[in-house]
């Protein structure tokens, strides 16, 4: 079971202006075979099937409680797209073309199948799909295709973030790369207890440090890289059986923190009623912001 | 952002032994077009892009907060979908057979690719799929489909029902059928506050009631269909403007309780190591198990 | 069985000139999961596939009627992508480059694959797939999808609408929201007479008039709004059990009219003979209409 | 457009009991690659997006011709699908098991998603994809590859008939096989007048005479096998410039004949009400259709 | 078995800039329904399934040998995409936007997901599939198919070709459209000898001649539309009973030549450090040869 | 280009009977996400796409000749599973059901869409997909991913192999188990050699010995493991800039065997006449033959 928090996991900027091809782009970052959807699902379906909680259960905890993270990344990214996505309409009549700017952008579901709003797709609109996950039942090979994924949702990361320079993007890639590099860092040290290989050596894949990208970089100068954060309230308390010692970049003592993140608040999204979203009139919407007041 | 609670929704009875098939068939109500991973994601993406979300907040609360019971439903035929397979192999030397139950089962991948546990996937191993999510950002067309899509749901889980008298399977679908009724009200009374159509009149569909299954029954004599949890520590109280009145069908007072059910244990499910699941000699869990512990 | 009537439903204008990007966009509404071939293939698949015709006969007439009229709908659809296309190609040597103006065009399909016409497939030229057809077999369920199906196609019928201003795809929207319009209402009223709820009263869906778009409102003006035709000779007369009585938005007389709209002629496409289409040059064009008419 | 007429191509024997997995398989002749669905659609969409129509109105007429009689082919197939599946569920109250035989039977889908009818997929239920449509616009490929759509079906049908025994399977391929076997003859002879070359000396592909199966040799006696209808009032006219002379195999004269076969009557299908088919207890089945009656 | 030769059958030029969008649509030929992948797929798993090889072994060693030639031409495919991605990055530091031409270009994956090399998938991104494999184990039927195959390959090679006249993309073309005439009046001739039939009259389909365009008429010149390469050491010999007499066009004698075409040398493609590609400084690069070269 | 070499990599046997169930699990081995053919394609396309060969050489000529062995793998699993279907079809009159075994077999497609041979599909019947194939550019990563690839597919063999002991699936899996153990152990040394972490040290995965298999631990004990194959005549020599040293298992010395193994016969496969495979009568293969051999 979860309980929400109506927050995003850092304080996100909204662009000045709509900037659909970007927030096609960014779509690979959410509904990608690297994508969060895939690193959030990997690891909640392996939490699921877990077989042998007992004697293993700090592993269980981590990858369980990584699973609880990515449902904010996932958030944080789909909050990005709605946000490449604001104003992405003109303020015009249904009978003129409010619509053009669907007709050259990349993803031509933006605007007609979403509400201007994120897709759980890629940045070519495949559909993010349940064979994506992997989970074989054998810890150490699961714990591999996590440490793998990792590096690969890294890469394309960074990528994306080479093709914008819209802020927002910007600012949502900078956290996820640090906090991905705690979850590649995380599985690599699970690795090495169960195998005795060091695999934080191979760290960072690819070999471009996180401190080159500025956005990256205040993360890390927070010591966000350095912090695993336990979210639930009372379970997954293992996980400091395998997320101590020190950070195998910067020789810093890791440490395991208790609940989420502070977080910012969620995006306040205009409507854009020329494309009946959210549906109403002004009028309308006032009216019946009245009456669920009143009806209780 | 979320808390995990490592609880299940409710407790679950372990099958005397595994039964591949009926665990094939319980996955079209975990990853099939009208699965609790349709739901979950459905509802999830809605809050993700809600746009209006001032004048609108109820609505956008409701919809949340049902997206995050789904992620325990989701859990909780996860969880189905195990104890079916539990003990689905032969303890006999991997130069042996002890996979051979897979070869006559409806579903190999449980055998081959999963560690006998559940896929994101339907009954037919066809992956769950990104599409499936409904999200056009108009509110009202939203919620009838929100609406359509726990009917489908519920007319299928009867249908998984009906096909399988496993125990396990039906506390899980008579626990369902009561929780997504309540989901179906929930939609039926937002449309109804937004459009003046009766829209709970229509329910139940199918029109055959929960109490005629004895697993739902117990569920509905509990209280449960007149309960709306609030899934959230702080957020979505807004969901009283609308989870109010009387229950369409038994005239009885609708309550919002806050915070989750009180739930079940997680399921202790058993290694299986003729499948190298999770992969590792009694010796060796218990060695690494000792390390875990050592290291701190 | 059908017999096929060489016509369109309406008479629809050619371009001026071609308009790829605003063909791509238009497969939304023959192959998206809310196109034509959708409707079509629903209606007509629920038609083959209803138990209980004898007490439910009104609805099975209701509902394979519909499917009949959808199959002039997808042909209306594809017409226009065809009519967008028209001219696509520069008439220039093959070892030239007719075709560059594919290479920046939104699908190239369009261009490969087909003889720049319609692809069965949607704007991001994924194509239509069978499992987009929900048949339950519940009567109910069935008819609550298809009332929720045409307000969805209706929404992205406007969006498209609002995404361009080509005259021809403007003409086609404008029929078929009308068009749409009466099969919305017509299961809305199947679904009044089996359970009682006033349907009716949530249309439009989206809300926004017919009347906003002036190519709608011209065939409201001509009443289409209230007719539902019998695509058949000797059949489905009982359609008259439902679509009877006042139009819920105009209070006008519905009406039931035996056999097809008069409709227009096929469009009249040019060949692109630099692309093969249909592959024979005029002179051989020529000889073979010469054989053809001979050899009898 | 179309006109629908309500009747099946022949007449369809009922078989005694339900026979799951011959639906299965029959399903490939259905929505398989080549299916019935694929010839529907790939001539209907070729007579959609023909272009040269004034010098080529005979292949036209032909295509699109076809195309009208594939409708009756989908529906012979659904019909056969449904037929095979009457009964498959047993008569007991929803809290037994009355689809207990979907848990073994090939497809769960027919027991779960539909309502114990044809799926568009095939027999492994993959759906039916838009993109088994090939419409190149150059009209000797396209009639090459309907040609060799044609004897691919062949083969299949062939197969199929080879899985099952059961009468109603095997009176709808003896009678496709015939009708299969026209359209590659009249495909074969357009090539023919467009080439030169003697395609049709290379029938029947594969090499098993139709007169081999007892359910299509009466239908050759019948000399079905030189007849082209013509599904049209009005149109396609022309088919008599390609489908005339001789049938290649047994020297005969062909003949177009004006209008549908006689065909047999639509199957009456059971209810299945433990299963929510059509989902009215025979009372409230009674009584809305009383009220359909009254409301006029 | 295979032996692999590194070397492409032709020289090919590098383009002095990269052209993104022509490697987009290239793509087609590639990994398309009918791209090589397909040719090579088809006709290599038609070996391996192939029955009768006793009695029909030049008709195995046919399709065998050609498969061989098939893989030669996915990766001159391959490496014109890869040609035509050459330098598509800025020579920019990561934190700038070096993948800046990646958000306009066809096909985001170019630049996400491969290192700016050649995917596995069509002109819009669809990824090759395996169903695209016909074969059917009737030997008309599958040389049917592949010469229906070769006919759909040549016209795609000769759209893109009308598409783009970069010298890269039309260097391959030409190349291949005199290979495919090959393949093609081979599997006629094939045809020709198991039924009688004068299949070869047909080509070319589309009529349009490899003569047209200059890039094929050099080729051709060079008798290469004569010769059928046997890619083998050892096997396949028997294909000189099928390739054998004359051309169907020039008349001139058909020739089997041992082993392969004489081919150029792999493209050096250029490093792009900016996107990690291949990932390592140009010390690293140096110093991690050096250690390759010592450790022996 | 390749050459290729008609034989199989190992002597496989004959099965007594067919084993169509067997059949359709082994296909997981060819065509699923960890099959032979996403080893094949994703070193192939990896060798296709290397960009910076020049410094680094011995990782492509070790890509590129991991790939030429796969190809071999390929065709040995589509020999097993031809073997596995070999007689599988009864020896009966079309007109009776020849093909009643595949009315309960597993893969319909089987019997009906290949004439009882390899399908490129895994073992639920989904086709191997383009996006199986992994290549990001960055080195360390696409060989992270070809490590993992290879454990991923050592898993599911061993599955394979627990699910069935028919003697041809068994050899087959028993050789493959020892390639594939050679290939995850030569990327692991690649990945030692990049980055200094000692990865074959996490060998085996699943941590399983070979040895437990009798039919790999007779190619153990011939040295099978420490051997790689160099699958040219000319090229791929660096190979041994990598393939060196001692074996991590045991310690004796790796080396490099230029050519491929000695290999095995291919199989003779039955024809199965009443199934339409070759699709010739006895007195016709006779015949072709004779005219073959005379015509030249």
């Amino acid at each position: 079971m979860i309980l929400r928090i109506d927050k995003l996991q850092i304080e996100l900027p909204m662009p000045k202006e709509a900037d659909p091809d970007a927030a096609a782009v960014v779509q690979e970052l959410l509904g990608g075979r690297f994508g969060e959807m895939s690193t959030l699902m990997n690891y909640t379906f392996q939490s699921f099937n877990f077989r042998g909680k007992k004697e293993l259960k700090p592993f269980y905890d981590l990858i369980a409680n990584i699973g609880a993270e990515e449902y904010g990344h996932v958030e944080l990214v789909a909050a990005t797209v709605n946000a490449l996505l604001n104003g992405a309409s003109r303020k015009e009549d249904p009978s003129q073309t409010p619509l053009a700017p669907g007709l050259k952008a990349r993803n031509t579901h933006h605007f007609i199948v979403t509400g201007q709003g994120a897709l759980v797709a890629n940045s070519m609109n495949t559909p993010w799909q349940g064979d994506y996950v992997f989970n074989s039942g054998d810890l150490v090979l699961d714990l591999l295709h996590n440490f793998f994924l990792e590096c690969g949702a890294r890469l394309h990361k960074i990528r994306v973030y080479e093709m914008t320079s819209n802020p927002v993007a910007r600012e949502m890639i900078g956290y996820l790369l640090v906090r991905g590099g705690v979850h590649a860092t995380a599985y690599a040290k699970a690795l090495e207890i169960l195998t005795g290989v060091n695999v934080t050596k191979m760290l960072p894949i690819p070999k471009i440090e996180n401190s080159r990208f500025p956005e990256a970089r205040k993360y890390e100068e927070a010591g966000q890289h350095r912090k695993l954060y336990r979210f639930s309230l009372e379970d997954y308390r293992d996980i400091v059986r395998i997320w101590k010692g020190t950070h195998p970049q910067d020789g810093q003592p890791l440490e395991v923190v208790d609940g989420t993140p502070p977080g910012g608040p969620q995006l306040d999204l205009d409507e854009a009623p020329e494309a009946s979203i959210p549906g109403f009139a002004p009028e309308e919407l006032h009216e019946i912001a009245q009456r669920l007041l009143k009806e209780l």
